[in-house]
Protein backbone atom coordinates (compact mmCIF):
# COMPACT_ATOMS: atom_id res chain seq x y z
CA UNK A 1 0.00 0.00 0.00
CA UNK A 2 1.24 3.53 -1.36
CA UNK A 3 2.22 5.39 1.74
CA UNK A 4 -0.50 8.29 2.85
CA UNK A 5 0.69 11.78 1.56
CA UNK A 6 0.07 14.70 3.60
CA UNK A 7 0.05 18.48 2.34
CA UNK A 8 1.05 21.40 4.60
CA UNK A 9 1.54 25.34 4.36
CA UNK A 10 5.12 25.51 3.56
CA UNK A 11 8.07 26.63 3.74
CA UNK A 12 9.88 24.21 5.66
CA UNK A 13 11.07 25.44 9.57
CA UNK A 14 7.83 27.23 10.76
CA UNK A 15 5.18 26.38 12.88
CA UNK A 16 2.51 24.79 10.56
CA UNK A 17 5.72 22.48 9.24
CA UNK A 18 5.88 21.35 13.10
CA UNK A 19 2.71 20.97 13.53
CA UNK A 20 2.49 18.59 10.35
CA UNK A 21 5.83 16.51 11.93
CA UNK A 22 4.10 16.13 15.02
CA UNK A 23 1.31 14.62 13.36
CA UNK A 24 3.94 12.44 10.82
CA UNK A 25 5.06 11.15 14.44
CA UNK A 26 1.46 9.46 15.23
CA UNK A 27 -0.08 8.36 11.49
CA UNK A 28 2.75 7.24 9.04
CA UNK A 29 3.02 9.27 5.83
CA UNK A 30 5.09 11.41 4.04
CA UNK A 31 4.89 14.98 4.00
CA UNK A 32 4.50 17.52 1.02
CA UNK A 33 5.12 21.27 1.32
CA UNK A 34 2.71 23.55 -0.52
CA UNK A 35 2.85 27.46 -1.04
CA UNK A 36 -0.16 28.83 0.43
CA UNK A 37 -3.36 27.51 2.63
CA UNK A 38 -5.75 27.52 -0.57
CA UNK A 39 -2.80 25.40 -2.34
CA UNK A 40 -3.19 22.60 0.22
CA UNK A 41 -7.24 22.73 0.11
CA UNK A 42 -7.14 22.63 -3.72
CA UNK A 43 -4.72 19.33 -3.81
CA UNK A 44 -6.87 17.64 -1.39
CA UNK A 45 -9.86 18.12 -3.33
CA UNK A 46 -8.10 17.54 -6.38
CA UNK A 47 -7.26 13.75 -4.70
CA UNK A 48 -3.53 14.68 -5.75
CA UNK A 49 -2.54 14.10 -1.48
CA UNK A 50 -4.37 12.14 1.10
CA UNK A 51 -4.48 14.43 3.55
CA UNK A 52 -3.68 18.32 4.30
CA UNK A 53 -2.49 19.77 7.15
CA UNK A 54 -3.63 23.76 7.81
CA UNK A 55 -4.12 26.38 10.56
CA UNK A 56 -7.63 27.12 11.88
CA UNK A 57 -7.15 29.60 14.68
CA UNK A 58 -4.84 30.93 17.19
CA UNK A 59 -5.58 31.35 20.77
CA UNK A 60 -4.21 34.60 20.64
CA UNK A 61 -5.35 36.30 17.40
CA UNK A 62 -8.65 34.26 16.18
CA UNK A 63 -9.44 32.57 12.99
CA UNK A 64 -7.23 32.31 9.99
CA UNK A 65 -8.25 33.83 7.47
CA UNK A 66 -7.36 32.20 4.55
CA UNK A 67 -8.79 28.99 5.80
CA UNK A 68 -11.75 30.27 6.99
CA UNK A 69 -12.66 31.27 3.33
CA UNK A 70 -11.64 27.98 1.96
CA UNK A 71 -13.34 26.10 3.53
CA UNK A 72 -16.56 27.91 3.80
CA UNK A 73 -16.04 27.53 -0.43
CA UNK A 74 -14.73 23.93 -1.10
CA UNK A 75 -16.91 21.72 -2.19
CA UNK A 76 -16.31 18.23 -1.02
CA UNK A 77 -13.75 18.42 1.83
CA UNK A 78 -13.97 17.71 5.60
CA UNK A 79 -12.23 18.32 8.60
CA UNK A 80 -10.83 14.76 10.07
CA UNK A 81 -8.56 15.69 13.13
CA UNK A 82 -7.77 18.91 15.22
CA UNK A 83 -4.16 19.02 16.27
CA UNK A 84 -3.16 21.82 19.07
CA UNK A 85 0.67 22.81 19.00
CA UNK A 86 1.79 25.21 20.88
CA UNK A 87 3.55 28.88 20.19
CA UNK A 88 6.93 28.90 21.67
CA UNK A 89 9.01 31.47 19.93
CA UNK A 90 13.18 31.00 20.27
CA UNK A 91 15.65 33.44 19.67
CA UNK A 92 18.65 32.41 17.09
CA UNK A 93 21.32 33.36 15.32
CA UNK A 94 24.28 32.02 13.06
CA UNK A 95 26.42 32.00 16.18
CA UNK A 96 26.90 32.17 19.93
CA UNK A 97 26.00 35.86 20.92
CA UNK A 98 25.17 37.54 23.81
CA UNK A 99 21.84 39.41 23.95
CA UNK A 100 23.58 42.59 24.23
CA UNK A 101 25.57 42.25 21.02
CA UNK A 102 22.51 41.81 18.80
CA UNK A 103 21.88 44.64 16.63
CA UNK A 104 19.01 43.37 14.57
CA UNK A 105 16.55 40.93 14.77
CA UNK A 106 13.67 39.62 11.90
CA UNK A 107 10.24 37.84 12.32
CA UNK A 108 7.49 37.49 11.68
CA UNK A 109 4.89 41.12 12.63
CA UNK A 110 2.86 38.56 14.40
CA UNK A 111 5.81 37.04 16.16
CA UNK A 112 7.50 39.82 17.27
CA UNK A 113 4.22 41.26 18.32
CA UNK A 114 4.44 38.21 20.56
CA UNK A 115 7.33 38.72 22.38
CA UNK A 116 7.30 42.50 22.76
CA UNK A 117 8.03 41.59 26.29
CA UNK A 118 11.04 40.16 25.91
CA UNK A 119 12.37 42.26 23.18
CA UNK A 120 11.17 45.34 25.54
CA UNK A 121 13.74 43.80 28.23
CA UNK A 122 16.83 41.96 26.56
CA UNK A 123 16.85 43.71 23.07
CA UNK A 124 15.77 47.10 22.85
CA UNK A 125 18.54 48.38 21.07
CA UNK A 126 18.21 46.23 18.73
CA UNK A 127 16.45 47.37 15.57
CA UNK A 128 13.57 45.25 14.32
CA UNK A 129 13.16 43.56 10.88
CA UNK A 130 9.76 42.53 10.07
CA UNK A 131 9.95 39.48 7.54
CA UNK A 132 7.28 37.34 5.28
CA UNK A 133 7.69 34.47 7.87
CA UNK A 134 9.73 32.81 10.96
CA UNK A 135 11.15 30.58 8.58
CA UNK A 136 12.40 33.29 5.99
CA UNK A 137 14.17 35.39 8.71
CA UNK A 138 16.23 32.19 10.20
CA UNK A 139 16.89 31.00 6.76
CA UNK A 140 18.30 34.78 5.79
CA UNK A 141 20.79 34.99 8.94
CA UNK A 142 24.13 33.09 7.30
CA UNK A 143 26.74 35.40 6.61
CA UNK A 144 25.14 38.40 8.97
CA UNK A 145 27.14 38.78 12.52
CA UNK A 146 25.49 40.44 14.92
CA UNK A 147 21.70 39.31 13.57
CA UNK A 148 18.83 36.88 14.99
CA UNK A 149 15.84 35.44 14.32
CA UNK A 150 12.51 35.02 16.22
CA UNK A 151 11.11 31.49 15.06
CA UNK A 152 10.24 27.71 15.76
CA UNK A 153 13.27 25.34 17.09
CA UNK A 154 12.40 23.52 14.01
CA UNK A 155 14.06 26.16 12.03
CA UNK A 156 17.14 26.41 14.40
CA UNK A 157 17.86 22.89 13.43
CA UNK A 158 17.11 22.94 9.78
CA UNK A 159 19.30 25.98 8.90
CA UNK A 160 21.96 25.17 11.66
CA UNK A 161 21.91 28.11 13.81
CA UNK A 162 22.85 28.18 17.71
CA UNK A 163 19.79 28.56 19.76
CA UNK A 164 19.79 31.24 21.95
CA UNK A 165 16.26 31.51 23.96
CA UNK A 166 14.00 29.00 24.06
CA UNK A 167 10.55 29.99 24.63
CA UNK A 168 10.26 33.84 24.60
CA UNK A 169 6.49 34.37 24.10
CA UNK A 170 5.04 36.76 26.63
CA UNK A 171 1.62 34.34 26.70
CA UNK A 172 2.94 30.96 27.52
CA UNK A 173 -0.44 30.00 27.29
CA UNK A 174 -0.65 30.87 23.49
CA UNK A 175 -1.33 27.56 20.82
CA UNK A 176 -2.57 27.23 17.14
CA UNK A 177 -5.18 25.09 16.14
CA UNK A 178 -4.73 22.84 13.08
CA UNK A 179 -7.11 20.84 11.37
CA UNK A 180 -6.40 18.28 9.32
CA UNK A 181 -9.08 17.56 6.33
CA UNK A 182 -9.26 14.95 3.66
CA UNK A 183 -12.62 13.53 1.05
CA UNK A 184 -13.57 11.34 3.95
CA UNK A 185 -16.44 11.39 6.30
CA UNK A 186 -14.92 10.29 9.65
CA UNK A 187 -17.17 7.75 11.65
CA UNK A 188 -18.78 8.68 15.53
CA UNK A 189 -16.81 7.63 18.11
CA UNK A 190 -18.41 9.53 21.12
CA UNK A 191 -16.09 11.89 21.85
CA UNK A 192 -16.39 14.35 18.65
CA UNK A 193 -16.65 17.94 17.89
CA UNK A 194 -18.75 19.18 14.60
CA UNK A 195 -17.77 22.24 12.46
CA UNK A 196 -20.16 23.95 10.56
CA UNK A 197 -20.30 27.41 9.08
CA UNK A 198 -23.60 29.51 7.87
CA UNK A 199 -25.07 32.57 6.81
CA UNK A 200 -28.46 34.25 8.64
CA UNK A 201 -31.50 35.63 6.96
CA UNK A 202 -31.24 39.31 7.30
CA UNK A 203 -34.19 39.20 9.96
CA UNK A 204 -33.93 40.96 13.92
CA UNK A 205 -33.34 38.46 16.61
CA UNK A 206 -32.20 35.30 13.42
CA UNK A 207 -28.73 34.55 15.19
CA UNK A 208 -30.91 34.47 18.53
CA UNK A 209 -33.26 31.83 17.34
CA UNK A 210 -30.75 29.77 15.05
CA UNK A 211 -28.69 29.19 18.56
CA UNK A 212 -31.54 28.78 20.06
CA UNK A 213 -32.10 25.14 17.51
CA UNK A 214 -28.44 24.24 19.30
CA UNK A 215 -29.33 25.39 22.77
CA UNK A 216 -32.75 23.56 22.89
CA UNK A 217 -31.48 20.03 22.35
CA UNK A 218 -29.03 20.63 24.65
CA UNK A 219 -26.13 20.95 22.03
CA UNK A 220 -22.67 22.98 23.64
CA UNK A 221 -21.01 25.48 20.98
CA UNK A 222 -17.45 25.38 21.98
CA UNK A 223 -17.11 28.41 19.41
CA UNK A 224 -18.89 30.93 17.38
CA UNK A 225 -16.46 33.16 14.81
CA UNK A 226 -18.42 35.56 12.67
CA UNK A 227 -16.73 36.51 9.32
CA UNK A 228 -17.66 39.10 6.75
CA UNK A 229 -18.44 37.21 3.72
CA UNK A 230 -16.45 38.11 0.74
CA UNK A 231 -18.86 36.76 -1.90
CA UNK A 232 -21.80 39.32 -0.68
CA UNK A 233 -21.22 42.48 1.05
CA UNK A 234 -23.03 42.78 4.10
CA UNK A 235 -23.58 39.52 4.69
CA UNK A 236 -21.60 37.54 7.87
CA UNK A 237 -20.40 34.11 8.08
CA UNK A 238 -21.01 32.51 11.37
CA UNK A 239 -18.28 29.54 11.98
CA UNK A 240 -19.46 27.13 14.69
CA UNK A 241 -17.60 24.52 16.69
CA UNK A 242 -20.21 22.19 18.70
CA UNK A 243 -19.87 19.06 20.69
CA UNK A 244 -21.34 16.01 18.95
CA UNK A 245 -21.33 14.14 15.85
CA UNK A 246 -23.64 15.38 12.76
CA UNK A 247 -24.96 12.36 12.56
CA UNK A 248 -26.52 12.22 16.30
CA UNK A 249 -27.60 15.98 15.42
CA UNK A 250 -29.45 14.72 12.09
CA UNK A 251 -31.59 12.34 14.48
CA UNK A 252 -32.84 15.37 16.25
CA UNK A 253 -34.26 17.40 13.29
CA UNK A 254 -31.50 20.10 13.71
CA UNK A 255 -31.50 20.57 10.35
CA UNK A 256 -34.72 20.92 9.38
CA UNK A 257 -35.61 23.67 12.10
CA UNK A 258 -32.25 25.29 11.32
CA UNK A 259 -33.68 25.70 7.79
CA UNK A 260 -35.90 28.30 8.29
CA UNK A 261 -33.40 30.97 9.52
CA UNK A 262 -30.37 31.03 7.20
CA UNK A 263 -29.66 31.58 3.90
CA UNK A 264 -26.41 28.92 3.79
CA UNK A 265 -25.08 26.55 5.36
CA UNK A 266 -22.40 24.05 5.36
CA UNK A 267 -20.93 20.79 7.39
CA UNK A 268 -17.40 21.62 7.72
CA UNK A 269 -16.80 17.83 9.30
CA UNK A 270 -17.52 16.04 12.22
CA UNK A 271 -14.16 14.15 14.14
CA UNK A 272 -12.07 13.11 17.39
CA UNK A 273 -11.84 16.11 19.71
CA UNK A 274 -8.12 16.91 19.64
CA UNK A 275 -6.51 17.23 23.07
CA UNK A 276 -5.73 21.12 23.80
CA UNK A 277 -2.94 20.19 26.27
CA UNK A 278 -1.31 17.17 24.91
CA UNK A 279 1.44 18.30 23.10
CA UNK A 280 4.94 20.21 25.15
CA UNK A 281 8.13 20.11 23.01
CA UNK B 1 -12.39 79.09 21.50
CA UNK B 2 -9.62 77.27 20.45
CA UNK B 3 -9.75 75.04 17.58
CA UNK B 4 -10.89 71.19 17.82
CA UNK B 5 -7.79 68.63 17.69
CA UNK B 6 -8.11 65.42 16.59
CA UNK B 7 -5.75 62.74 16.18
CA UNK B 8 -5.70 60.15 13.80
CA UNK B 9 -3.29 57.19 12.20
CA UNK B 10 -0.73 58.26 10.38
CA UNK B 11 1.23 58.56 8.07
CA UNK B 12 0.06 61.14 5.33
CA UNK B 13 -1.34 59.57 2.64
CA UNK B 14 -3.82 56.42 3.84
CA UNK B 15 -6.72 56.00 3.92
CA UNK B 16 -7.11 56.57 7.41
CA UNK B 17 -5.68 60.62 6.40
CA UNK B 18 -8.32 60.42 3.79
CA UNK B 19 -10.78 59.35 6.33
CA UNK B 20 -9.72 61.98 8.99
CA UNK B 21 -9.75 64.58 6.44
CA UNK B 22 -13.30 63.53 4.91
CA UNK B 23 -14.18 64.44 8.64
CA UNK B 24 -12.58 67.53 8.85
CA UNK B 25 -14.68 68.39 5.92
CA UNK B 26 -18.09 68.67 7.94
CA UNK B 27 -16.32 69.55 11.48
CA UNK B 28 -13.78 72.54 11.57
CA UNK B 29 -11.09 71.10 13.39
CA UNK B 30 -7.04 70.61 13.02
CA UNK B 31 -5.65 67.17 12.16
CA UNK B 32 -2.76 65.90 13.94
CA UNK B 33 -0.90 62.56 13.18
CA UNK B 34 -0.07 59.53 15.34
CA UNK B 35 2.12 56.50 15.02
CA UNK B 36 -0.24 53.75 15.79
CA UNK B 37 -3.84 53.10 17.00
CA UNK B 38 -3.32 52.78 20.81
CA UNK B 39 -1.46 55.80 20.56
CA UNK B 40 -4.15 57.88 19.54
CA UNK B 41 -6.62 56.17 21.89
CA UNK B 42 -4.36 57.30 24.59
CA UNK B 43 -3.82 61.18 23.32
CA UNK B 44 -7.76 61.15 23.95
CA UNK B 45 -7.69 59.86 26.98
CA UNK B 46 -4.80 61.86 28.32
CA UNK B 47 -7.01 64.87 27.02
CA UNK B 48 -4.19 65.69 24.87
CA UNK B 49 -6.33 65.80 21.75
CA UNK B 50 -10.38 66.32 21.71
CA UNK B 51 -11.03 63.12 19.23
CA UNK B 52 -9.60 60.58 17.91
CA UNK B 53 -10.63 58.61 14.30
CA UNK B 54 -9.03 54.96 14.02
CA UNK B 55 -10.65 52.62 11.75
CA UNK B 56 -13.28 49.92 13.40
CA UNK B 57 -13.99 47.63 10.46
CA UNK B 58 -13.00 46.84 7.01
CA UNK B 59 -16.20 45.21 4.81
CA UNK B 60 -14.12 42.96 3.58
CA UNK B 61 -11.51 41.91 6.26
CA UNK B 62 -13.19 42.51 9.35
CA UNK B 63 -12.48 43.86 12.34
CA UNK B 64 -9.38 45.76 13.13
CA UNK B 65 -7.40 44.24 16.20
CA UNK B 66 -5.67 46.65 17.11
CA UNK B 67 -8.82 48.98 17.64
CA UNK B 68 -10.85 46.03 19.09
CA UNK B 69 -8.55 45.37 21.64
CA UNK B 70 -7.76 48.96 22.59
CA UNK B 71 -11.42 49.99 22.88
CA UNK B 72 -12.19 47.00 25.22
CA UNK B 73 -9.66 48.26 27.58
CA UNK B 74 -9.41 51.74 27.56
CA UNK B 75 -11.12 53.87 30.42
CA UNK B 76 -13.35 56.78 29.78
CA UNK B 77 -13.04 56.63 26.06
CA UNK B 78 -16.68 56.28 23.56
CA UNK B 79 -17.27 56.31 20.46
CA UNK B 80 -19.05 59.40 19.32
CA UNK B 81 -19.42 59.06 15.59
CA UNK B 82 -19.07 56.74 12.75
CA UNK B 83 -17.91 57.43 9.18
CA UNK B 84 -17.64 54.73 6.21
CA UNK B 85 -15.17 55.59 3.65
CA UNK B 86 -14.94 53.55 0.54
CA UNK B 87 -11.67 52.00 -0.17
CA UNK B 88 -10.96 53.23 -4.06
CA UNK B 89 -7.14 51.97 -4.91
CA UNK B 90 -4.98 53.69 -7.40
CA UNK B 91 -2.30 53.25 -9.48
CA UNK B 92 0.69 55.75 -9.43
CA UNK B 93 4.15 56.23 -10.41
CA UNK B 94 6.57 58.99 -10.59
CA UNK B 95 6.47 59.89 -14.59
CA UNK B 96 3.44 58.73 -16.79
CA UNK B 97 3.92 55.05 -17.64
CA UNK B 98 2.45 52.67 -19.49
CA UNK B 99 1.15 49.35 -17.47
CA UNK B 100 3.46 47.18 -20.08
CA UNK B 101 6.73 49.06 -18.74
CA UNK B 102 5.54 48.59 -15.08
CA UNK B 103 8.19 46.14 -13.57
CA UNK B 104 7.54 46.27 -10.11
CA UNK B 105 4.55 47.20 -7.85
CA UNK B 106 4.94 48.27 -4.20
CA UNK B 107 1.80 48.36 -1.51
CA UNK B 108 0.77 47.20 1.62
CA UNK B 109 -0.06 43.55 1.26
CA UNK B 110 -3.74 43.82 1.97
CA UNK B 111 -3.96 46.60 -0.91
CA UNK B 112 -2.31 43.89 -3.15
CA UNK B 113 -4.71 41.11 -2.28
CA UNK B 114 -7.59 43.38 -3.22
CA UNK B 115 -6.51 44.35 -6.63
CA UNK B 116 -5.64 40.95 -7.31
CA UNK B 117 -7.77 40.49 -10.90
CA UNK B 118 -6.27 43.69 -11.78
CA UNK B 119 -2.56 42.58 -11.59
CA UNK B 120 -3.31 39.46 -13.20
CA UNK B 121 -5.13 41.22 -16.55
CA UNK B 122 -2.40 44.12 -16.52
CA UNK B 123 0.41 44.41 -14.62
CA UNK B 124 1.09 40.04 -14.62
CA UNK B 125 4.81 40.47 -15.81
CA UNK B 126 5.73 42.77 -12.77
CA UNK B 127 7.15 41.92 -9.45
CA UNK B 128 4.80 42.27 -6.37
CA UNK B 129 6.54 44.07 -3.51
CA UNK B 130 4.56 44.02 -0.09
CA UNK B 131 5.71 47.30 2.56
CA UNK B 132 3.79 48.41 5.19
CA UNK B 133 1.54 51.02 4.23
CA UNK B 134 -0.12 52.36 1.12
CA UNK B 135 1.77 56.09 1.82
CA UNK B 136 5.35 53.97 2.14
CA UNK B 137 4.73 52.54 -1.17
CA UNK B 138 4.19 55.60 -2.77
CA UNK B 139 6.60 57.69 -1.50
CA UNK B 140 9.37 55.33 -2.18
CA UNK B 141 8.86 55.68 -5.70
CA UNK B 142 11.03 58.50 -6.03
CA UNK B 143 13.78 58.14 -8.44
CA UNK B 144 12.64 54.58 -9.48
CA UNK B 145 11.68 54.46 -13.50
CA UNK B 146 9.26 51.23 -14.17
CA UNK B 147 8.24 51.13 -10.02
CA UNK B 148 4.63 51.56 -9.50
CA UNK B 149 2.53 51.84 -6.00
CA UNK B 150 -1.10 51.08 -4.92
CA UNK B 151 -2.52 54.00 -2.73
CA UNK B 152 -5.36 56.14 -2.36
CA UNK B 153 -5.79 59.32 -4.41
CA UNK B 154 -4.45 61.45 -1.53
CA UNK B 155 -1.29 59.49 -1.04
CA UNK B 156 -0.66 60.90 -5.08
CA UNK B 157 -0.98 64.53 -4.27
CA UNK B 158 1.00 64.25 -1.51
CA UNK B 159 3.99 62.73 -2.82
CA UNK B 160 3.64 64.84 -6.58
CA UNK B 161 2.75 61.16 -8.56
CA UNK B 162 1.45 60.73 -11.84
CA UNK B 163 -2.30 58.55 -11.79
CA UNK B 164 -2.08 55.80 -13.57
CA UNK B 165 -5.44 54.63 -12.87
CA UNK B 166 -8.48 55.10 -10.20
CA UNK B 167 -10.71 52.41 -8.94
CA UNK B 168 -7.99 49.55 -9.72
CA UNK B 169 -9.76 47.47 -6.80
CA UNK B 170 -11.62 43.92 -7.27
CA UNK B 171 -14.87 44.73 -5.02
CA UNK B 172 -16.28 48.14 -5.59
CA UNK B 173 -18.28 47.85 -2.80
CA UNK B 174 -15.42 47.65 -0.04
CA UNK B 175 -15.40 50.43 2.64
CA UNK B 176 -13.34 50.99 6.07
CA UNK B 177 -15.88 52.27 9.18
CA UNK B 178 -13.78 54.72 10.50
CA UNK B 179 -15.26 55.72 14.50
CA UNK B 180 -14.48 59.08 16.24
CA UNK B 181 -13.70 58.71 19.73
CA UNK B 182 -14.18 61.33 22.76
CA UNK B 183 -14.47 61.08 26.14
CA UNK B 184 -17.85 63.07 26.00
CA UNK B 185 -21.63 61.09 26.10
CA UNK B 186 -23.75 61.64 22.97
CA UNK B 187 -27.31 62.91 23.48
CA UNK B 188 -30.18 60.38 21.84
CA UNK B 189 -30.60 61.59 18.79
CA UNK B 190 -33.75 59.36 17.37
CA UNK B 191 -31.36 57.90 14.98
CA UNK B 192 -28.63 56.27 17.10
CA UNK B 193 -26.75 53.40 17.13
CA UNK B 194 -25.12 51.59 20.34
CA UNK B 195 -21.39 49.24 20.40
CA UNK B 196 -20.40 47.51 23.21
CA UNK B 197 -18.37 44.65 24.18
CA UNK B 198 -19.28 41.58 26.26
CA UNK B 199 -17.47 38.65 27.50
CA UNK B 200 -20.68 35.75 28.53
CA UNK B 201 -20.34 32.81 31.14
CA UNK B 202 -18.78 29.64 30.21
CA UNK B 203 -21.84 27.57 30.57
CA UNK B 204 -24.30 26.35 27.49
CA UNK B 205 -26.48 28.31 25.95
CA UNK B 206 -24.95 31.81 27.26
CA UNK B 207 -24.73 33.16 23.94
CA UNK B 208 -28.48 32.06 23.05
CA UNK B 209 -29.77 34.42 26.38
CA UNK B 210 -27.88 36.99 26.05
CA UNK B 211 -28.76 37.38 22.52
CA UNK B 212 -32.69 36.77 23.80
CA UNK B 213 -32.48 39.67 26.13
CA UNK B 214 -31.79 42.16 23.17
CA UNK B 215 -34.59 40.10 20.71
CA UNK B 216 -37.01 40.31 23.25
CA UNK B 217 -36.84 44.09 23.65
CA UNK B 218 -37.33 44.28 19.74
CA UNK B 219 -33.28 45.67 19.55
CA UNK B 220 -31.76 45.03 16.21
CA UNK B 221 -28.86 43.67 16.27
CA UNK B 222 -26.52 44.76 13.34
CA UNK B 223 -23.13 43.31 14.27
CA UNK B 224 -21.79 40.84 16.38
CA UNK B 225 -18.34 39.94 15.61
CA UNK B 226 -16.40 37.69 17.83
CA UNK B 227 -12.62 37.98 19.08
CA UNK B 228 -10.08 36.08 21.48
CA UNK B 229 -9.27 37.97 24.66
CA UNK B 230 -5.91 38.56 24.93
CA UNK B 231 -6.10 38.95 28.90
CA UNK B 232 -7.80 35.68 29.86
CA UNK B 233 -7.29 32.51 27.30
CA UNK B 234 -9.97 30.44 25.99
CA UNK B 235 -12.74 33.65 26.43
CA UNK B 236 -13.85 35.68 24.06
CA UNK B 237 -14.63 38.72 23.71
CA UNK B 238 -17.96 39.67 21.63
CA UNK B 239 -18.66 43.27 20.26
CA UNK B 240 -22.10 43.82 19.22
CA UNK B 241 -23.76 47.17 17.58
CA UNK B 242 -27.26 47.48 17.88
CA UNK B 243 -29.91 50.03 16.80
CA UNK B 244 -31.06 52.63 19.34
CA UNK B 245 -29.31 54.37 22.01
CA UNK B 246 -28.32 53.29 25.40
CA UNK B 247 -30.56 55.43 27.27
CA UNK B 248 -33.44 54.04 26.11
CA UNK B 249 -32.42 50.87 26.72
CA UNK B 250 -31.68 51.03 30.83
CA UNK B 251 -35.48 52.09 30.55
CA UNK B 252 -36.36 48.56 29.67
CA UNK B 253 -33.94 46.69 32.42
CA UNK B 254 -31.71 45.49 29.46
CA UNK B 255 -28.69 45.44 31.60
CA UNK B 256 -30.02 43.89 34.79
CA UNK B 257 -31.59 40.90 32.78
CA UNK B 258 -27.90 40.69 31.19
CA UNK B 259 -26.10 40.72 34.17
CA UNK B 260 -26.81 37.60 35.13
CA UNK B 261 -25.14 35.66 31.90
CA UNK B 262 -22.19 37.79 31.33
CA UNK B 263 -18.97 38.06 33.06
CA UNK B 264 -17.94 41.64 31.56
CA UNK B 265 -19.55 44.20 29.67
CA UNK B 266 -18.14 47.40 28.30
CA UNK B 267 -20.23 50.46 26.82
CA UNK B 268 -18.52 51.43 23.76
CA UNK B 269 -20.71 54.81 23.29
CA UNK B 270 -24.19 55.73 22.10
CA UNK B 271 -23.62 57.81 18.97
CA UNK B 272 -25.47 59.26 15.40
CA UNK B 273 -26.24 56.40 12.53
CA UNK B 274 -23.51 56.90 9.57
CA UNK B 275 -24.37 56.74 6.25
CA UNK B 276 -22.97 54.01 4.61
CA UNK B 277 -23.29 55.20 1.12
CA UNK B 278 -23.10 59.11 1.49
CA UNK B 279 -19.72 59.39 0.24
CA UNK B 280 -18.47 59.04 -3.29
CA UNK B 281 -14.61 60.62 -3.87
Amino acid sequence: MALLKIGYLGPQGTFSEEAALLYQGKVECCLCEYPTIGSVIKAVAAGEIDQGLVPLENRLEGGVGATLDCLSTSEGILIRNEVYHPIRQCLMAEDETRLGQITVVLSHPHALGQCAKFIDKHLSKAKLLPVESTAAAAKSLAGKPGYAAIAPRRAAELFNLKMLKEGIEDNKENATRFVVLSSVEQKPTGNDKTSLVLTILDRPGSLYRVLGCFARRGINLTRIESRPSREIIGDWLFFIDCEGHSDEFSETGLWQEINSEITFIKMLGSYPKGETDSVDN
